[in-house]
C-alpha cells in the first residue's frame, strides 16, 4: 500500500455538525483521500462497557472503516497522542472532541486549561501548525438548542462551544454537516 | 387557472431548519413559484384533535395557503401516495418529514425500512428520480443540541438524521432556513 | 476620540449564534471597525444578582470592552431606548434579543406586539431604516434541537424563531455564528 498522498490534506481540519449528520463518514473520505494508511484515534474508550448504544456506533464505525486504519484508544490526553504520532505519511481522524471534552468533565479536569495544552500542541502563533502530518478532528454541535435545566449540560455546551471555537480559531479548514452534506465554514 | 409551469422546480427538494424558521413559508412560495395547481400533503393526521397548540398551526398555515392548494392528509404511508399522485403538472409539498417519522414511532414502525420505501420512490440509482412531478419535502433540524436525557427522544434525532441524510442524497436541493432566510446546502 | 467612522456600517444587523460561538465579541469587533464612540445596550437586568453564571459572564463582557463604550441597561423598552439613542456618529451594540424576549415573557407582555413595536421602531416598509445609526442586534439560536418537554420552553423558541424572522426581514446583513466564525446568511 502507497504511502504518498494522493490529495494534500490540510494540515488541521474540523468537522462539525448534529447527531447523525454524516460528520464520521465524511471525515473517513476526507483522511482516505489522502491515500496510503490512515490512524483513528478513538477519545470513546470504556463507553462502549457502559453502553449499548455505543457499543453498537463504534462497532459499526469500525466495520466501516478498512484495514488501511489502524485505531488508538485515548480518552483523556489527546495532545500526547497527536505529538507522538502525528506523521507527514499518515493523516489522523479524531472522532470525536464531545467525547474528549465529555471524559475530562468526568475526570474533573480543569477544561480551559486542557483546551490550552490541546491547542499548543497544534499549533503556534507566528510559525503556524505544529504537528507533522494532517490532523482531521470530528465534533458534535450542542449548543444550538434550548439552554439546558441542569448545569452540567449547560457547563458542557458552553465548554464545548469554547472548544470549538479555540479549534477552529487555528484550522485550516472548517465544515458544518448537513444532513449528510458539508457547508463551508471556513475554507483553506 | 394555468397549469403550466412558470419557473420550473427542481424534481426533488428538501428544506431544513429549526422550529419557527420560515421553512413552511419558503416551501409553499416555492411551489407556488411553479404556477398552476399544488397539492399539500398532510402528515400531521389527528394531532389537531390530541393538541391543541398543533391544531392552531394547522389552521395558521391553511389560511395561507390559498385555492390553488388541495389538500391529502397521509400519516403514514408517504412513499404509496406520492407514487399516486406526482404529476409533472401539479407540484407537490409534503409538509412534513418529522410529524411523518413521529407518527412511525408511534406505530412502532421499522423505521429504517420505511426510510428506504421513501427513498426507492423517489429514486432509482442510474436512473435518477422517479416521480413525474417535483416534490419540496419540508423538515425540522432537531440535532443541534445537547444529548436528549430520554432515550425515545434521542431514537427520535438518530432517526431524523439519517432521514434528512438519505433524501438529501437523492435530492436536487438542499436549502436550511436561518432567521426565514435560505441558506443553500446543495443547489440543483 | 475621533468620532467619524472608519468602516460603513450596514443600518441593521444580525448576529445570530448558539451558545459560546463567538456571538458578542464578533459583534463588538463589527461595532468598533466602525471608529469612533460605541453604545452598548445591556438586555441583561437583575440577571446579575439573580445569577452567579451570568454575572461571570457579564463581568467577563464588560472587561472586554474598552473605555471607547457606554452602557445602557434596558431590559424591557429596547424601541424606545433605540429611537432616543441611535445617531449616525454612534453605533450601537443590542446584546440579546433572547434574553429581551425572557424579560418580556418574565413581564408577561404581548409578544407579538412587542415585535411589531420594534420592528416599527426599526424600519419603514417603502422608506426602509429609520434609525439615524447603525445596530447591531446579537441573539441566540436556540430552535435547532429537540422539541422541548416544557410549555414554557416551548414557546419561548417559537418567540424567538419569530422575533429572528421579523429582524432579520428587515436586517441588512444576517450572520451565523459557527465555532467563532461567520456564515453569511444576509448580505448587505
Amino acid at each position: 500500500m502507497s504511502t504518498s498522498p494522493l490529495t494534500p490534506l490540510p494540515a488541521l481540519s474540523l468537522i462539525l455538525g448534529g447527531a447523525r449528520s454524516g460528520k464520521s463518514r465524511h471525515a473517513e473520505q476526507l483522511v482516505e483521500s489522502a491515500g496510503g494508511d490512515c490512524l483513528y484515534i478513538a477519545t470513546a474508550v470504556g463507553q462502549a462497557e457502559r453502553d449499548a448504544e455505543m457499543a453498537a456506533r463504534i462497532a459499526d464505525h469500525k466495520a466501516r472503516r478498512g484495514e488501511r486504519w489502524q485505531t488508538i484508544e485515548e480518552p483523556l490526553d489527546l495532545a500526547g497522542v497527536l505529538i507522538r504520532e502525528a506523521r507527514a505519511e499518515r493523516p489522523i481522524l479524531v472522532d470525536c472532541l464531545t467525547l474528549w471534552l465529555s471524559n475530562l468533565m468526568a475526570g474533573e479536569r480543569d477544561i480551559e486549561a486542557e483546551i490550552d495544552t490541546l491547542v499548543s500542541a497544534l499549533y503556534e502563533a507566528g510559525t503556524g501548525p505544529k504537528l507533522a502530518g494532517p490532523v482531521v478532528f470530528v465534533s458534535n454541535e450542542v449548543g444550538h438548542g434550548i439552554v439546558p435545566m441542569h448545569p452540567l449540560a449547560r457547563d458542557f455546551r458552553d465548554h464545548a462551544g469554547r472548544l470549538h471555537q479555540a479549534v477552529a480559531a487555528v484550522a485550516d479548514s472548517v465544515v458544518f454537516m448537513v444532513a449528510g452534506i458539508p457547508m463551508t465554514v471556513k475554507a483553506p
